[in-house]
């Protein structure tokens, strides 16, 4: 029986800012990107999110980011290596501690913004960051973008990790992205949307724009909350996999290479 | 056979900001309070501090304070009960994952600055502190400023913890610190200091300005590393301790009432 | 012919997240007190926040907070009276530099959150932060809470400086506002509230709970921006005022005591 | 006659940490770049530095860089032109305000660490920085390295501006600073540095180290502060700047091209 996970970032409010619907959100995810507090979250905002995802069952994450609260974490910035590694350990730590506290524990790691691009495009930076994660727990599952150089990283590292694909980004024949300012590179379609996820999912593939298919480690779909069309492609892409009979379900985390 | 921890201060630089004197420290306590990000401290000062606290074999702790950088953590703020749980559990959290990566455990906690400083005026405020450290690991143990709201707190809780004294602060008769706009209030000399630590531990008490013995968890001392008179107080009663048999070690956490 | 001025604070943005409802705001009032960057605001936001304010002719007040951006600026911070006036003076010189760059200038300040409520209480704290603004700019306008420690302490100063009242809070009958905890303390009923400052206005007096009048520099209004009844509550001041013939123009700034 | 200027970094303490010598600089430097509290510095030390640089009569200069605290302003940062312009405005605004309540006037401006790297090779993001700092105070002498962007940029926008050269960095044949991995790259040898400098002021000229004459704007030289040797160069380039009749003082900015 097929089966796949919907992760979602979450948490991602800052003192009296409230950012995301992730109440909505909870309802259509198995799983959720904790921010840490240096892109975005705090201790406040973190406990309070960690409690609503261990009240859900929703798997949980930490999603460590650039130490840049007014950017978002998505302006690049150029860090060491041991830089890279210290930044991500510590606020896995934290996520670890929140979670805990509130009664759950963390069982995924994932890159946020400008962090998580660089990485996918670089492995020694992505290696860098896992490392410190690893560090702290060698047993924590990593979220990959697939076939980026995130995933040659954790496959190098032999670490536990996961795949994901996007549910609203078209792909090259290469298993790139579509560059944003081509036509449909971004779905904004939530039926198309979720019939690619369908036919992805079943396919264990990536599709491309030509209809390639590239055998692929699809075990979580990344899903957005921002806004009325994200969350409309969220659920669309849920409905779709349940009525193709897909399990949704928090990965278990596979090892070495697809 | 009577023993006694030396604990201080570390990892209190910051960026490019050195403060302290680590290594000379080092050589002198068995237990290290050190800074976790949010007054003092950064991911990659932490890492290395740690690593060397592990190195030496000291007794590694976290010490939390409020997220005031340019303060040093020393300026009151006002937080609600919520938020100092959170803002104790995330740095706590920072620092065990940061121990664990550098091969070591956080074995105590203690607060910083004017967190510290409330917290033993205000029994709620500083059972707050602890419960948020205390959700993250219960076995965690608890410095606490020996007779102090501190102590009130942490009994009442049924946590373990240990005692504070200070080397270099005279005590009125009701067990609280002379005001430092007295005259002796602070003593400088360092031969003073070690006379005065080592009949404070052979006594189990604190002994005040008029020479009253007040029986009190003696479980630690806490020494300076700023500035020379600092050191040199901190070997000085290093020094007078051991001369006079006193087994210098950290403390095992007691539960209960003194 | 009587004239009073409507204030309210705006460009509490931050990075990516959006607070207040500044575009329909700036409709109402005649003078915006606007974030610099420590409780709120960052320098894109203020840029933004000046040039709208600029476009609108709208009064530009700088409105700055304590370096606390989780709390907003509204935990109560405890700063030495040379910290607050270099703070202040910061703060203001930043915002002088963007509403210039903007075309426009900076014409008063008003102190936001917990540093404005410790000063409405504390004259001396009062005095430092203004002077902070004074040592930059001698000809500032003070927007003082009428009848509090911050209009004493700008009588005291010499300095120019406008009055405030309150659109949707009760006084009592020595003219400090009714606490909270008490039912009527705030206001929710929009035609209630523009009344009452219809009243005021056309009495230059604070009308209290009891009917009592305390003739008080009623030189602006204080309106709020966040959620549904707080722009009605501003939407019907306005018309009201309108309504009863009273000008709604920037204060010229008085001198001396009332 | 000829005249030159000496130039260094100043202000770059932070809350309680202390960094640099100034005291010692102040006493060979005639323009110091003050740090503006987003790399370094806050407005407490801002307000002594200023009050020291204009008890003193040193040129005073604001010194921008980006928010990075931790990195200190070394990390490069992607940023849109649109937040580089509101950053240095935000910036030189603070400075400007800080050094007004000191009694003094920021009279030039230059950019640290990273950004100023990154503009020393993009002329578009020099003249982004450039145009933030010019929205606030047209008049303003931008300092620029000598024969890079930097001057490129100001030479486009037509504003005031002084050319630097480094005292201790060996320049290639084109006008660039030989790579720090050469040897050589680096001058230790305060003599060196010294006749170096006497050289390149006298003939109005970078001159390379196979000896090329380079005619250039040296109207400032930058001396370092930190460590010994930083300061014994200083010192020493001073002393031969005036043995051979070279006046020290600050630029009066030049328009235009070389």
């Amino acid at each position: 029986m097929t089966s796949v996970d919907l992760n979602a970032d979450m948490g991602e409010s800052f003192g009296p800012w409230v950012m995301g619907q992730d109440a909505e959100l909870l309802e259509v995810i198995t799983s959720a990107n904790i921010a840490c507090g240096f892109h975005a979250g705090d201790p406040d905002v973190m406990a309070q999110t960690m409690a609503t995802a261990v009240a859900r069952g929703t798997g949980i994450g930490a999603h460590p980011g650039f130490p840049d609260l007014q950017g978002f974490g998505r302006r690049k910035m150029q860090l060491s290596q041991d830089s890279l590694r210290n930044l991500v350990a510590y606020q896995f730590g934290a996520a670890r501690a929140m979670a805990h506290a509130a009664g759950g524990e963390v069982r995924h790691l994932k890159l946020h913004g400008a962090l998580a691009n660089m990485c996918s495009a670089d492995e020694a930076m992505a290696r860098a960051a896992y490392e410190g994660a690893l560090s702290v727990d060698p047993e924590i599952i990593v979220m990959v973008l697939a076939a980026t150089a995130q995933q040659r990283a954790v496959e190098a590292l032999g670490c536990r990790w996961a795949g994901e694909i996007f549910a609203d980004r078209a792909y090259n024949d290469d298993a790139t992205l579509v560059d944003r300012s081509q036509p449909g590179a971004v779905i904004h379609d939530a039926e198309l949307a979720a019939r690619r996820m369908v036919a992805m999912v079943q396919a264990g593939a990536i599709i491309t724009e030509s209809g390639k298919q590239i055998p692929a480690a699809v075990d979580t779909i990344c899903l957005h909350g921002d806004g009325k069309t994200a969350l409309e492609i969220a659920r669309h892409v849920r409905r779709a996999l349940e009525a193709a009979g897909v399990t949704l379900e928090t990965f278990p985390g596979r090892r070495g290479t697809v």
